[in-house]
């Protein structure tokens, strides 16, 4: 089963993709969609749209993490996230997948088992996971990531819970 | 030249289309999209995308107008509202559209020539511009109606002065 996780941004947009086989995790790909700021926005959300369907139809994923972000004060740079945000969901609707929405907290309870860890024990934990070096891989990578792992283990849990009925 | 004008939203987002020719405005369509809050946000966002592009399809816009919206404190509401927005927003950019994108005090100025007018003002002028009686007619669609006649004057002004050099 492969999972992904997408971090998303309309300048920076990270994606991850895992398998999970028999309760082992793989990396299958990880990076980030970068945008042109010279472009409009328009133009900016188009190329995102164009990128993740395009991740959809390579690796045919089974289900899909957004993270569901929170901005205290920002009001703007939440406008601004909710565009790319409302082009990540439309791909994964149209690519006809279930669409996992955790918060960053369940995010980091599902890679490091505590809600509160730093940016750094999630990069480790997502590091050991996998069994890969994630050395110069970008935060919004390792972020998607972590997404795409929860989403796998939900997702597997949630199958296993219904094969037991 | 036909402009189509849209007041973004998930669960209701207005939508007005107006053509100018030769000065004189006329209504070509409006109303509202609704989505159903008992499915999930991506496939509100995807019935959204669908009916957006509908109207593209029916009615060839010449240039597209998206509100820029403000939200003074709730951050939650312009994240879903950006979510909606993006996806109008990428549909333009699918058509090959320039967008417009003016605040709710410039659509004001447009339609009033005044950026502090109210609602009632705004629907008035947008009835008494486009001719016709808009009882009845949902405000999110008069909204959107407003934002197409700025963004047809604002194309048409520019085609002037392209013509003028």
């Amino acid at each position: 089963m492969i999972a992904l996780g997408i971090d998303p941004g309309t300048a920076i947009c990270g994606f991850g993709l895992v398998s999970l086989s028999d309760g082992n995790l793989r990396l299958v790909d990880a990076g980030v969609i970068r945008t042109q700021p010279t472009e409009t926005d328009a133009h900016r959300l188009n190329s995102l749209y164009v990128a993740l369907t395009e991740l959809m139809t390579v690796h045919h994923p089974d289900c899909v993490g957004v993270e569901r972000l929170f901005f205290q004060r920002n009001v703007q740079t939440a406008m601004t996230v909710g565009q790319a945000r409302g082009v990540a969901l439309l791909v994964a609707a149209q690519a006809g997948l279930a669409v996992d929405e955790p918060t960053p907290n369940e995010v980091k309870q599902a890679v490091c088992g505590n809600g509160a860890a730093d940016k750094r024990q999630v990069a480790i934990m997502v590091s050991r996971l996998l069994g890969v070096a994630l050395d110069g891989v970008p935060d919004d990578a390792t972020d998607a990531l972590a997404v795409a792992i929860g989403s796998a283990y939900r997702a597997a849990s949630t199958a296993r819970v219904g094969l037991a009925r």
